[in-house]
């Protein structure tokens, strides 16, 4: 455990980077993904076993945590990692872009947000301030900073609007957050595809000097073309010598192709939820295990995984389960997923440190492209 | 592993019974409770996990199993066991009394039933002599013949009807079992709640000459003390080298109470069913842990258990994942409950075997009794 929030670079592979992030509760080692634990546990999984697959980090939200049990609850009950027994750090996010897609009856003016909660109805207030309280209360070991997703598409004018708002916002989380030893806080890049506004907003954002900076906005219907297009320009901006998150991407291949681009951390929902309606990610491409192709199958979901899924069951007890909608099957299979997830960014980590991306990503596409093994003969 | 089916009794206090039985699947310790793995899953377990409690054996079921994914396409995956990863032995109903709860349109003779599946409509047929394939097919290790559940209640002549064609069922349910080595098979005492109709039903399954007893038509709405007065009378009449079953039983004091009458196997959906519905069993009764005044409430379930939900969770933490209806949560609570079930079934072997079963009854009901921890002061 270290006392100091710092980012170390160990190596490069073009604008790739392998390195670590040392914090108050553990190291996490970058490019990393983090299984998301919207409501204080990563959905149908026990944390033992998230860790087990390799994960170092998950995410908190603080939307859902405030609603329920409440941030006041958490912080009594000893801080969301005691409280949901996960050893190891955790990232919450600002709780802005889910009052956004979740919330009823919102109402957003320059001090925050006033919303309703899609649970019961009741109102709430979020600001910059009170989302760093939250997450303080949390004991989050990354804190973000609270701002506007800009959606998808915005004009010039209605982007560079939202960007600035985001960094007047950011100015105020910056301020309300609490320095701990070992502890962050992430700034977020905005900007839309536009390269002015994003290069405004990183100038913005590092005279705050935090310890990581996220880039928001993104994967919100641009497409992976424009995506990347957005990181080409885009990360070359950024501090060298401080993480640099991709919210809530992605794909597989969105992943990857992030990662090429100088990207160090990661979340989405994709994986767990993914598990719960019996999609599967594999070395050959998605594979939907309620397909009856899979019924008499007696073959492994993916011969080279070592989740508990591929080692003990076949597709047909996988199949087997997901018709009969049992509660196992979303277990195994959001485990596998996780452990696909996990695998997938220890090899993107293996390949930077070995100066041999390209090979690695050329063999990936090609993998992915070749799509599932064939169904076997009767 | 043994090859010969056979029940070891090691030691008796007053009527009860601490055993062994030997199968080619492995040792069941008695008096044994055997987790319900309905359609090939113990619900919301892994089969590790329910192992890991201390069960040795656990109970699937035909009907649900010959409707989905059908008992052929079991066979050619390997057999239940293979098809669900359980490493031990396994008993399997015969289909009976769920076609009788749960299909629609059914029709009985002499021959059989004929009923709809719940699930789609299709029609289907169960005799003695299918079920007792179905189940081989299955590869269970013990096999239970194919009778007529008597409702209750039923006068003395409907009881007298049923028991005799469940008889009938009987002889040709002996007749269509393939013995091997290490496999047995069943026999099921019916007679509702008179004494000379159990006799005639014993008597007539005693020259059938089966691996071990079933007593059934029990815990269908009888209520507690007369189940009691039923085993009173119908255990001494039952064979003292097999063991006896207690189908479908059941709460924590009718097992104590049944064990002590000399029972040595039960399974019931209790455990399982209750952790989805946040009822938890504890060494002070019952627990709702959808009740607010867990809420805040940082104490382990039960601090004498064992399990995962009680060593790493707080109350709490539970009543949360509960209230946000979270798939751990069901998880943690189902683990609990089939945690307690076993230990109770360890702690009653353990004092059976120190000949100090009456005051281990005293105290359980002792403790049963002084209702759950007292809520924490503000
Ligand atoms: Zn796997
Ligand atoms: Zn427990």
């Amino acid at each position: 455990m270290t006392h100091v929030f710092r980012y170390e670079r160990l190596a490069t592979d073009g604008p790739a980077r392998l390195g670590r992030v040392h914090t108050a509760h553990g190291i996490v080692d970058t490019p990393a993904f983090m299984p998301v634990g919207t409501a204080a546990t990563v959905k149908a999984q026990r944390p033992e076993e998230v860790r087990a697959t390799g994960a170092q980090i998950i995410l908190g939200n603080t939307y859902h945590l405030m609603l329920r049990p409440t941030a006041e609850r958490v912080a009594k009950l000893g801080g969301l990692r005691n409280f949901m027994n996960w050893r190891g750090p955790i990232l919450t996010d600002s709780g802005g872009f889910q009052v956004m897609s979740l919330a009823k009856l919102r109402k957003m003016t320059e001090e925050g947000v006033t919303f309703q909660s899609h649970i019961d109805g009741t109102k709430h207030h979020l600001t910059p301030e009170r989302s760093i309280e939250i997450q303080h209360l949390l004991d989050a070991t990354i804190t973000m900073a609270f701002d506007e997703c800009t959606p998808y598409p915005a004009s010039h004018e209605q982007a560079a609007e939202s960007m600035r708002l985001s960094m007047r916002w950011a100015e105020r989380s910056r301020k309300a957050f609490v320095a701990r030893p070992g502890y962050g806080q992430f700034g977020i890049v905005q900007g839309s595809v536009y390269e002015d506004l994003r290069r405004e907003s990183v100038e913005a954002l590092a005279g705050m000097d935090y310890e990581g900076y996220a880039v928001g906005g993104l994967a919100v219907g641009e497409g992976q073309e424009l995506m990347f297009q957005t990181l080409d320009f885009t990360c070359p901006m950024m501090p060298e010598d401080k993480p640099r998150y991709l919210m809530g991407v992605g794909k597989p291949a969105d992943i990857v192709g992030a990662v090429a681009r100088g990207i160090d951390m990661f979340d989405c929902v994709l994986p767990t939820r993914s598990g719960r309606t019996a999609q599967a990610f594999t070395r050959r491409g998605t594979v939907n295990l309620r397909n009856a192709r899979h019924a008499e199958d007696p073959r492994p979901l993916d011969a080279d995984c070592a989740c508990a899924a591929c080692r003990q069951y076949s597709r047909a007890y996988l199949h087997h389960l997901i018709r009969c909608d049992e509660i196992l099957g979303l277990m195994l299979l959001t485990g596998h997923n996780l452990q696909y997830y996990q695998d997938l960014m220890r090899s993107l980590r293996g390949a930077i440190g070995d100066g041999r991306l390209g090979d690695f990503i050329a063999r990936f596409e090609e993998d992915q492209a070749r799509g599932d093994i064939a169904p076997l003969e009767d």
